[in-house]
């Protein structure tokens, strides 16, 4: 009869290792198919274990699928395959991700001040959050658009900052703009094509090509897109950066915003994507009204971050749908879970209806406006000063800087990376190549340190003038 | 000369109130396109006010494009628009959603009991995230396939409970198994044919029409989806859910698991998704090993949540990726931001390396094992014990209980929704109705209150027997 050790099977118990045993006698054909297994009891007694180890591991083995059973005849082994098992395939290696540098100073990230996020505000709320809440809607809702407690506080939130007076039911959250994008794509029709700026923000229409949608990068004037160039491509969504666009900068002048309003009117499924990525972020003057606040055919859809404005790893940005598509969502794409945790988004609601999130804005942008001005001050005092033109620097975290020189964008970026600096061009945000303007510096501040300007600054010269 | 009055400017401050006042004359054409404005100087003193307010009233109107100037002349009104506005769309109303009925006793969904959850731990480890973990990491953090540490977590318990041996560097996790799904079709290409189980998980092909993609629903038999007719429907993706199939419960038995690996093997794009949604809860005997660790070819790709086995409103999935495809992920999806906040990602890789996670599932266990035996010990003793047949009370948290009656299951769930009873059928997770078995009732158990099964099997038993 068959036999097994049971010495070596001190970690797992006696049905674990009998289990094995036999299923890797299984596997090396050394018991075959159709043959018989000996009777729990028989073979319990055998072994010297007890019948119910032998039934569990008989068990495990059926369920499996390694042995079958006739009713009142016993256990037999299964044929568990016709062909033989194709050769492994060959190991791949992982790609090496090249390590993020760490740069003396970068002008081309977009990160943020980190040490200023309210860490022990946002634990306590928390806390709160788990103390005071209903437990069944803190573990069970998963609403397609959001919490009801968070899209209440979006709505005032928007009401007070951004002058606009929606309803919280048009609010949908989700787990960062990349993905309510490919909700707006489920939501409009893949099927349609999408007009974006040129220059603009390239990871955008990548994420369009991910999703198999037909792209068309429209080019730009001092307003923003040009409305004929829009009208020519027959593209039917509109995506747009109207209170500052990235990265020129430019204001969309509120002209040019009853024009697209005005295209967007005359085709049933027009309609127009507002992305508002960074407006919380005007240094200087009112916010810019939103297009949305001024459209009344219901053709502006709303999209937002928290990711700018809190911090990056906080996966929480949001939707503002006219009135019918939220009909129209809830009807198509209501069935989804949503995608932020409900602790989450339960602790940014009172985060926000507290007035928190107002103050950490505050903080954040008198930092930012501290950055920039000892920036702007270091930049007027060098070399350069009577070489460039900057332009847009009330806005959003970054400014341009048109710099008079001969070496190409391409060299000075060479030049800076020797210096331990990273700088970018706008043209590098151009899709085609026509109209690509050299000699423009995007300069993000964001994630500067305020003590290394100076030096940040005399190394930009000289890769700029190349001494 | 233009003249506004500051009397109900209380709220707001001057430059706001002058702003708000040239803006709207501007919309109301009284101000017409091309108009002078008063010279800063000039109009400051008509009004009675400082210099300043004028001229960050005129700045924020040039920046919202309500006025332009022209050097050393001033300021003047822009043309706003050349067509009238159309007229307002009519308001749509929301639609009204029906309230959640709160049933005496629900079988069809899937809750989970709630009250179980160790938020005080949950709320402890994250403390000590915000205390002990670099700032810089959990505010930026945003790497398309997860933070490292709940990799590295997930990757030691797949190992010590699933018995699968997997890189970290292979787990993708992301905002749920639905968002999941979109980024495999992304991975593996809209444009192949997706093969799902029939009977099956309806939602997800839901999910797929939703994403376009076309999808083919396979008949199976007792081992699972008939290896025949998925070679005939020409798909190359197959997504089966092998450890426990929703809703027949069926485990797949080895042999089949064979003949699926050697038909992936057999084209370059074939893939095997692995759903394990649910194998924490095998109430008797080891889990099920899973497909991927028997996979040599690199052809499986495994998916996973702890929305099941946390609770639902958390959203945290993952993807075990074969390595090639890890390569891939990253060259072609790699730019993405994660979907799950940093906090979050962190707090989880505590709560299962420190163990909570392994002492909550037993929990958990423990409490649905009671839950499935009260309710079984009920039924056994009531009057339909001698006309059913229960299977699959092992696995997951549902058992199948095929009842022996002339009633229609729909006749049976109008009656028990009478009684206030929420039953489902398997004949309603059939995509096409040529196999479509009836009198198989899906009994979920996960989210009975204990009290109430004896009356909850009284009032079944009245709804199957009719009385």
């Amino acid at each position: 009869m068959l036999t097994y050790s049971f010495e070596d099977c001190s970690a797992e118990s006696m049905y674990e290792h009998l289990y094995r045993c036999i299923k890797q006698d299984i596997l090396q054909k050394k018991l075959r198919a159709g043959e018989k297994l000996p009777s729990k009891r028989a073979f319990a007694k055998n072994l010297g274990v007890s019948t119910i180890t032998v039934e569990s591991a008989y068990a495990q083995l059926v369920a499996e699928g390694y042995l079958y059973t006739l009713p009142k005849r016993g256990y037999y082994v299964c044929e568990l395959e016709k062909d033989p098992p194709p050769p492994p395939r060959q190991e791949t290696a992982f790609p090496s991700k090249p390590p993020q540098r760490d740069w003396f100073a970068d002008f081309a990230g977009s990160s943020v001040a980190r040490e200023m996020f309210p860490f022990s505000v946002w634990v306590k709320l928390l806390r709160d959050v788990t103390a005071g809440e209903d437990e069944a809607t803190l573990l069970t809702d998963t609403s397609a658009g959001g919490i009801r407690q968070l899209r209440q506080a979006i709505a005032d939130h928007l009401y007070q900052f951004r002058g606009m007076s929606i309803h919280p039911e048009q609010i949908v959250v989700g787990a960062g703009t990349e993905y309510l994008y490919s909700v707006l794509i489920q939501l409009l029709g893949r099927g349609r094509g999408y007009a974006v700026e040129d220059p603009g923000y390239l990871r955008l229409s990548k994420i369009y090509e991910k999703n198999d949608v037909r792209t068309y990068h429209i080019p730009m004037d001092a307003s923003g897109i040009i409305p004929q160039k829009l009208e020519e491509s027959g593209a039917e969504i509109l995506h747009i950066t109207p209170s500052h666009h990235f990265p020129t900068g430019t204001v969309m002048p509120v002209s040019r915003r009853y024009e697209f309003l005005s295209w967007a009117s005359k085709g049933e499924n027009r309609y127009i994507i507002e992305d508002d990525y960074d407006c919380e972020f005007r240094l200087a003057g009112r916010p810019i009204p939103t297009l949305q606040s001024i459209d009344v055919m219901e053709k502006v859809i709303y999209i937002n971050t928290f990711s700018k404005s809190l911090a990056p790893a906080f996966r929480i940005s949001y939707l503002v749908l006219p009135r019918h598509l939220v009909t129209r969502f809830y009807e198509t794409l209501g069935f989804y879970s949503g995608t932020v945790s409900c602790l989450e988004q339960m602790t940014l609601a009172r985060f926000l209806s507290k007035g928190y999130f107002e103050k950490h804005i505050n903080r954040m942008r008198n930092h930012y406006r501290g950055l920039r001005d000892k920036l702007l001050q270091e930049i007027r005092r060098s070399p350069l000063a009577n070489r460039l033109k900057i332009s847009e620097e009330n806005a959003g975290l970054h400014f341009l800087m048109e710099v008079d020189t001969h070496r190409s964008d391409e060299e000075i970026i060479a030049a800076a990376e020797a210096l331990d600096l990273r700088l970018t061009f706008i043209s590098q945000y151009y899709f085609s190549d026509e109209n690509r303007r050299p000699h423009v510096l995007v300069m993000n501040y964001s994630g500067l340190e305020e003590g290394r300007i100076p030096e940040a600054v005399a190394r930009l010269c000289r890769a700029v003038l190349g001494e």
